[in-house]
């Protein structure tokens, strides 16, 4: 597969989505043809299946069927949205991807690593990621942040899910040990201009190794 | 876990909701608790996957994406409706399920038996049928019997499913040698009756053998 497969994981609050989008832009002017995606990415079947999963009537949803259904919807946003853009050699940068499954229904949930690993593998055969940027952060630092971003106080209901958050880095952690060649860490907790420029610097290496990026 | 889990398979045409419908009055006669049910089976979250699936639309749609939905409806219908009948001490009599999935998907379709068996085995975690019902019948009798039923004739969409069907059927002889203490092969190219009478006599031998089965 030509292309660069990049994605980027880490908790709400950890200024991914924001990072991503300047990230794209920068490499877009520099002419590179740059794919700025995420689950289920406008792909009509995967945007059904995410109504699926989200309809608030169905509170009877199992944790397995949710994670069955979110590999469905990751297998065919892969198969329309992601291999198409690595195929013509498409630097493609993803908000989020397999490793959201490990770590917050692996781990946090319990369903297991090995076991998530196993129907996300079935999803995408071997398509992973050629690079993981992992944005790091406290779980109260990122809840600060939505909140600031959000204009409203931490509730109750967020504190309560602070452990809850707490399980997802330890998940995140876990995976930074089984695939320490694949994820990098990125402290999320500095300054703006400090995350960005470790991450614009992480995805410059990674084009600099490959010979076969599109412009 | 109580109860005693059947599933019907084999190809349409193979006369299997007749033959289901009759066995699951003549139990509810003799005051036995039966479910009669098929997947998606009423379960609402199951439904919606199901019209996922469906959806004329959707010509889109990856046979990954398709494998991991219908394990996903499946898991939902476990949940939902076998496991609180069987747990009740039930007999559940259900229309076509893991192995619809292993034969059509994995051999037919050639995803891999083994590979729809992994997440499929995620969904079900185990929870296999106590007896499979295998009705057996070559492809075009099946057709006929169609045919016959929808008062049209066989078209030429019909005979180039043909092949199709073969390979179905072959997919579930390769699982009866899987499968050879579960799966119980039954001869549906007989009469009516005779089928009738086989299925009946092996779900007895089943009720016989289990000593908490609800009333």
């Amino acid at each position: 597969m030509q292309g660069l497969f990049i994605t980027i994981e880490g908790p709400e609050g950890a200024g991914k989505s924001t990072i991503l989008q300047k990230l794209a832009n920068e490499m877009e002017e520099r002419k590179f043809d740059v794919v700025l995606t995420r689950e289920p990415g406008g792909i009509q079947i995967s945007e059904q299946i995410r109504q699926v999963i989200l309809d608030p009537k169905h509170t009877a949803m199992d944790s397995r069927t949710e994670a069955l259904l979110y590999a469905a919807a990751r297998r065919q946003h892969l198969i329309e949205k992601v291999v198409p853009a690595l195929e013509r050699g498409a630097i493609v940068l993803c908000d989020r991807f397999i490793d959201s499954s490990l770590a917050y229904q692996g781990y946090a949930r319990g369903l297991g690593i090995d076991e998530i690993f196993t129907i996300n593998q079935f999803a995408i055969q071997d398509l992973m990621p050629d690079k993981t940027l992992y944005f790091d952060v406290e779980p109260e630092v990122g809840l600060k942040r939505i909140e600031k971003h959000r204009g409203r106080e931490i509730n109750r209901l967020d504190l309560e899910k602070l452990d809850f958050h707490y399980r997802v880095r330890e998940g995140y952690k876990t995976l930074l040990n089984m695939f320490p060649d694949r994820i990098v860490e990125i402290d999320a907790s500095q300054s703006f201009e400090a995350v960005y420029t470790h991450a614009k610097r992480l995805v410059e290496e990674l084009i600099a190794k490959k010979d076969k990026i599109g412009h």
